[in-house]
């Protein structure tokens, strides 16, 4: 009887396996209405950190939101060849990055895309679940980073 | 003002960013383990829904994993040649998949891993949250699946 095979409880029950079926289906829907305005999720982010601290330092920015130093540079960069970033030489060797006009009027439509987003997929939730949701995830998150930590100190 | 940026609210207050955040956490950790099996999570559940459903349809099973056609082929093909995974013909064209003795043997090994990852990383979790925890992520799939669903079809 294998007419209707199911993902195995052993699989499914897992909170890595949950979460990441929930996150690629919250990523697909924002990925198609963000595709519009040529953005993607970490360039939203990235866009609203600049917002919150014109001319932070681009290290800082890259650390905060969880980018491998190799990485963040191609990245700003796509953005900076967009005219939606500018680097700013702070001292002889540190950028700052800042947003650009055209960068703040971008951050403005996506900032409106993403709250209607948001809406649509926690509409079935009360305010109440939606707090608990945030809180459970976050216990989740610095258990499994503790974990990681200690993990990679026994290596 | 910017000693301690934060990421600002209007990102880590979106359940996209919790959801990636604690993803990549509980992958993290989950990774480190099983690096020791050269084994990466998808390869994990592709053995263990072949023990649940030995010789199911090869087609059937990437589905059932949310693999794209492309990609699933060659993703059988590393665990065919690593002896873990053993493909047999159905019909003239049609492959089911097998586990061999060797594979069976690893997923008894990434079994426990597992298992043991899931109870360091849900430890702060009583069992009436982690349940809770699973039907409020089941609801935003749900209503992410429905939303992109939605917006392909009126694409």
């Amino acid at each position: 009887m294998q007419d209707d095979p199911r993902v195995p409880a052993e699989i499914a029950d897992k909170i890595g396996y949950q979460l990441r079926n929930a996150q690629l289906a919250v990523f697909a829907g924002f990925n198609e209405q963000f595709a519009a305005l040529d953005l993607r999720p970490a360039q939203f982010s990235l866009l609203a950190v600049l917002d919150a601290y014109p001319g932070i330092v681009q290290a800082r920015a890259g650390e905060l939101l969880g980018f491998q130093k190799a990485n963040f540079t191609p990245f700003v960069d796509a953005l900076e060849r967009r005219k939606l970033v500018v680097r700013v030489r702070l001292d002889g060797r540190t950028n700052g990055l800042l947003l650009t006009p055209a960068g703040r009027a971008l951050l403005r439509r996506a900032r409106r895309l993403a709250d209607a987003h948001e809406r649509t997929v926690t509409a079935g939730l009360s305010p109440r679940d939606r707090r608990l949701l945030g809180e459970l995830l976050e216990r989740i998150t610095a258990a499994a980073r503790r974990d990681a930590a200690a993990a990679a100190r026994s290596a």
